[in-house]
């Protein structure tokens, strides 16, 4: 029961929201136009502005990911503190290796690289992911060390998964987590100088 | 002696590379204008063009640092490879906090995180200053294992420099230095998973 609407326009919306993932992540936010994800959907890019608004709100409905981060941040604090970075690791690369949760991950990163895209990394990101991980583990200094765990983290995925470099990009995901499982580790347990 | 150059033309293009390094920095690279650029040195965008050509010339020239990455590689690889972490993150920090090459560097990191900039980062930043690193310190596997110290480095410059997230942003860059060294010198002679 499409309360009103057209047949067809949960379809419709489906394929505008899909070829909206695939330019954003391929072409950033910059440069998606709202006439190429018409063209790319095969609908008329008026129709598009009807369904979604603007092109930012079209960005904010394409990147509506289905998992819930407070989902992801419980499967790390719940557990001892010791072994948090490779739960937070496990939990990571389960998202990203998603092929069905990846198109968005990129767009939404490829988005906080462009200028401007800054807001979604200090808006998005760090207080959404990263900073609940560090408050409920009940870290000292928990900023400070949630910061420097973003710090690698976000090298990580422009590297592996934005920008392809080998081999990291190759590297299998089991092998990244325990790689770098002892870094994160160290920034959300260890002795670190003060600052 | 300025060559058959008019008078003040080397003080004219000091000015344009001035204001282009500025633009680089605050818009990126398709946020600057060979138009905006001319306007910010009060000249003719003909006279940019007739200077340096297109906006990639342009850029190409802004970038020309007063720093020889040979220079800061070496200061690197001489020395103990125990240690090499720490030397990495001394020479690193010494450019990146200098305010004479920040603008610059700046520019080339924003260019980078643009679509179409992984270029810069594979025929820049990875050959020219990771890669030989890893190959004169006589690592095993250096590919692998500068691979995974530029992960951390790209994050600790999009979130200290570029971004400027807190308390990253602010914190003195001897503890960063302290901070970052055993991760970093992991990476390059510790023990790590087989891929």
């Amino acid at each position: 029961m499409a309360r009103g609407r057209r047949p067809g326009a949960s379809d419709t919306r489906a394929a505008v929201l899909a070829a909206a993932r695939t330019s954003f992540a391929e072409h950033g936010f910059r440069g998606t136009t709202i006439r190429a994800v018409a063209a790319a959907a095969g609908v008329d890019p008026a129709l598009v502005h009807h369904f979604f608004g603007t092109k930012d709100d079209l960005f904010l409905a394409a990147m509506a990911l289905p998992v819930d981060p407070r989902e992801v941040i419980a499967r790390v604090v719940e557990g001892p503190v010791e072994d948090a970075a490779d739960r937070f690791l496990a939990a990571f690369l389960g998202v990203w290796e998603d092929p069905a949760l990846q198109p968005a991950l990129l767009a939404v990163a490829r988005r906080m690289l462009e200028p401007g895209g800054d807001r979604l990394l200090a808006e998005g990101f760090l207080p959404v992911v990263v900073q609940p991980v560090g408050a409920r583990l009940g870290l000292d200094r928990p900023e400070h060390r949630m910061t420097l765990v973003a710090s690698q983290m976000i090298g990580l995925i422009l590297l592996r998964y934005v920008l392809r470099v080998e081999p990291l990009a190759s590297l299998p995901a089991d092998v990244v987590r325990a790689t770098c499982a002892p870094t994160l580790q160290r920034y959300l347990t260890g002795e670190l100088p003060d600052a």
